[in-house]
């Protein structure tokens, strides 16, 4: 799930946030899925109220959450409660080390409610959560 | 008026919010109208910006809301605007006691431009605040 | 229970707290109880001591408390302790939606020990109060 | 570009934010624009996601953005990073003086990333900040 | 009227209070009080309530208060309430300093709701206090 | 009103605040006054107290107040009590947009007592706050 | 001396404060004065005021206080300055450990005038800060 | 010693600062002087400098200070600096009660250099002042 | 590189840290390491001055380092100039969500000198990061 | 155990730490140790690392841990999560009463993870602490 | 350059500032700019506005800046600015260690815009300083 | 005394520390104390403890201490009391500005300990510091 302004991927501020897009990103990814034999469904939202929505059909679709919620990390209660209610096992991801930014950014009102966090390695953060989120949900080994 | 994740109420984490869902308090209250005669219009929406449209139209439509912000009671500045600009006599309701929770859940933005708030005794609280609005708006007796 | 100042109700700068006197209130409290069938005691005191001994007595006389602490709200961590070892369920009032007057009294000390609050419909928080706490006590019907 | 509420202007607290309604102000935007011979579009949203959305088709379709973010001018990273991503040169107005309201107004989380800011003047500040931004647009005088 | 520990004065801690005792003060005040010829009642006391409950009293016997809250003056709101409750005309005294103190002794939750104050002068604090209240309540020359 | 440092304009740190000099701003001022046809005077000073004294003489010979306050923004509750004292309409302007520099910069004392604010601009800012004055002290047109 | 609520010991949430009573610690504390030889007061209060009153005889009654100050510990100056008026030797003790609760507990108003405190061991502390306050005022070896 | 915007006193903002002008409360201290049969200097300054200049030739020049500083009141290290140095007992006074208006006037940087204050009574702070420091120059009577 | 107390991992605390002991995670590294034909360099100490050494040493021996500073996320300013010194790629790992924790462990130090961080997934917190690292230090494809 | 510093006991300002020696203190430590016929080893280092690592081998070579963490007490998380992770009984003492000296000595990193703490009687606090220790690890009687 | 308050130096609070006068630090400055053949301008004031003028005039007189800003250090803005734009080298001295004093002198808004500071050692921290300032203008060894 | 990472001097970020190594500039000191005719010993340690330890040595074996804390100005509580308890005179040095840096670098924990600080002339403040701390030690004149 992507969160606000992830759809200008590539073109934004490119010495921020890489030259990949989103499409590059999710045809990864997807790559990922097929690997690991698990279905993937992509949603990209600059709406608050439709990711919250989304999540909250979440149980009953998914059995895991990779997310980055972008902007909405920072101000959304809201997505935070939808993930708690979800009950699903998230993974939050970001672009960028958020907390070599703006001190209104190393915040995350998501993290509490996420099993864990992947950041600073450009699209390569998504890859890597990816993985972890499908480890977390059919774990290859016992005792890890 | 319902605020976001609460179309999932009574499955969400019944622990906290109890095993009431959503259609059983609006029955309820549907109950409550009907006896004292108002008409209620009853709405859930997970996007700021609907229940800030619906808000605004307030005044035309509505003599009082009853309102349960849920995740934006403590974010959202636009429907604490919304509310103050509609003029409508509001009361906030919630399902917990939000003061006994996480400490960003302390903070109401909505709270000083409403008439008065009841919180913490689940579904009843929209009872209990339906009757206290009904009574704002026509009291039974003069001098209270 | 009326905390302090309280006795004053009424003559007591009417523009913020109404004109209704607290023996008014506890007359329509009395009202109610005797329509619901419980037994009710009132007490007033502007002495900080005095309601926390009065507390401390809770488990072996009483159900439950209503409470309208006024000032002691903000600063008596002495009531809290004792509601909270009292094991007694409590329902906080206000006469004033306290969240829209100064910043001190944005502060509750005592709504994280007690199952619920309402506030802000003057005399009425009282009776919806005490309806809300009867109805914990001996609740009317199941589910709720 | 308007935000929330300000569908509502005129009707709305006029003694907060006067009696010029949207649509005056619409229209002596579009007289502005006819004398100095640049299509303006205008577009109002109660919706977060809207406006970031309609920013971030920005740079395709716009060379310059005027808003006023109304409550999400507190709130809003989402629309931050909406006109950093954008590169559009913004100029930011407000009705009111909004350093002289409240203390959760005195932070503007958009004026980090616009050029500058008008607010103060009522109607009149959309006026002045259009023509400033017509000027960064088309200086038209060199030097200044 | 005297906060908690004044009893004490003269023996206690002489270097940071001085060395004239309350009855001297008493004395003294009474002098000016015949001198100016009104009536004055004065009242030591270590309980919070005990001032409450005398301050409430204050609309029907007394025509302005003088107070030193001592302790009080940083942590009951209690005394503020019935202070702004009752109406009187209140002019607060301190011996010491108290912005030279400790800083928890720098904010004065009294001084918001009193019309003045005298502090840092020991005993003569409460003659010069009482001298502006006598003036207070009946000015001596008109314009002033 | 120009204040502190800002005779050095057009040479000091061209960077960040350009290269057009007091006296070009002085200037194109005295252009726009002779055109809405008002009288102008331009005062620059480096001394808090000279500007406070100016001011101070405000209502006897002036109709309204654009100033940039410049480093005494921050600092000076001087003038914004000159400010407040004189009644004198003030714009408020700043060459650069004081919210995207240093923290310390972001709070105006001044703010609160102007009618409305300009920044960001460069020597612009100049122009359109003293176009806002004018306007404020003789409206063109009714209703804005 | 005992603060607030701490004659309900015992009964009073024993998951935290244990399953002694305070007649047993009052015993217990009588058993070590016998053998110590000296003479021991024991006093419980809920009122602030009562605290403060009898702290204020100390010089002429008492060589040394321990104390519990229970939930005053966090709010009163009152009993703050009497211990500092008394001049007593002081020993704060704590049933529980006060920096491992809430985080309003973890301020001590007392333990500045304090000589030490005693906290964590339940009903053990007050032995403990018994003996060592014995010790304080009649030391059994030189150089300790 | 009277601070900046003074010099206004009277026509400033009557509602908060009263009618009386400059001339009058310092005609009325000059009173005070002869009949007190000390000599008085009065000096008023919008310039932090110059009041800062006046006090370092005080010890040689003057027994004691009376000072309002007003605005510098909050702002000015170099006044408190300079009572500091000059050794001069001063006793501080304002015309309003400064803990009643905006929280940055809460806060007296003097203050803690002054032997006493005398604030909210308008121009008869002034007076009672003097005489305050009058006595604490040549106290009338030992013990006091 | 182990911060300290983790040679205890495994038997320590395993509710929040796991069963995993630090052999296993080493064993875990070097096959990862030895797949992808890399040396790896393990060290393990509670010595802040060590960790800085070992750093310090970095530019001449390592090509990248993958680090879990533990306690010393929050506290080494020290270890942080080391990072940032040794001009080496790093990658912070935590077992678990630091996030989630108590508030003094919310804020990293490390975490603004690292690339990126991978944090809440226990011993597979390691392998993710270590990957991550050795893709940014000899990137797969291009354009990631 | 002895945090850093503590090696100097007796030499170093002896007008805070008093006269006795650490050795004195052991000394008496090993009486009480061989009095209660329990071994007891003393550690004293100026090394954060070796106290970590030393509280590491805990579980396996002690019952119990009595630390006086001195400068440490206020910056080590390292130490912390030691006590934490070891599982040992720990009780913390100081020499001095911390909450009396610089405000950054109120905090102490160490007491939330005790069972309890005895400060302020110098060299007693030792003593004290220890005897505490060992009732908690051998209760003399039950109930207790 | 001297700040405010500093011509009374050497009568001035000797314990705390010293007993060398400021004419004694001068003509030790002097014979310092003599021997290393370098012109030298001193100025005192205590006037913010002077001290600004003075360096404003600095690039087209001086090459290099000795301040004292005393008091001005911690409130004047205007100061800074100054600095900044003028571009001069600048080497800020203190007679006392400031950050031993009160908590309002910890801040220096000077320090960030001068290249370093000496502190502390009376009137030889403008020797130091000024060896300090001639050897930036004209390094004696290069590389240093 | 040269502390974390200061062995890396010339190499690390020269753009920020200056390309001089640590042995230039001891080299450096030891010509000053050649030819001041004093001993110097020099010490670099990455460790606290060490740090610590040296500093504890120091009344029996130094005079004075020139210290460079690096990091462990910002964190360590150990070094500030080792410095207080040794008693010797001593001179803080930094290579940089630390005020126009992180703000976590602003706070010295050392400074209030120290005598005096010089910094932010690169390796030049060690030899300014030096020649302080020998002043400090033998003055060569009287009165300074």
């Amino acid at each position: 799930m992507h969160g606000p302004n992830l759809d200008l991927l590539g073109e934004r501020e490119p010495e921020i946030y890489g030259r990949v897009t989103l499409d590059e990103i999710n045809r990864e990814m997807r790559n990922i899925a097929r690997e690991r034999k698990v279905e993937l469904e992509i949603f990209q939202s600059n709406h608050e109220g439709e990711i919250v929505s989304r999540i909250g059909e979440g149980p009953k679709r998914y059995s895991g959450l990779l997310i980055n919620p972008a902007a909405y990390t920072h101000t959304s209660v809201a997505i935070r409660d939808a993930i708690s209610a979800s009950g699903l096992k998230t993974v939050e991801v970001h672009l960028t080390n958020i907390y070599a930014r703006e001190s209104f950014r190393e915040r995350s009102l998501i993290a509490p409610v996420a099993v864990g966090q992947v950041s600073g390695f450009g699209a390569k953060s998504y890859e890597w959560g990816l993985m972890a989120l499908l480890d977390l949900l059919s774990p290859r080994r016992d005792g890890k």
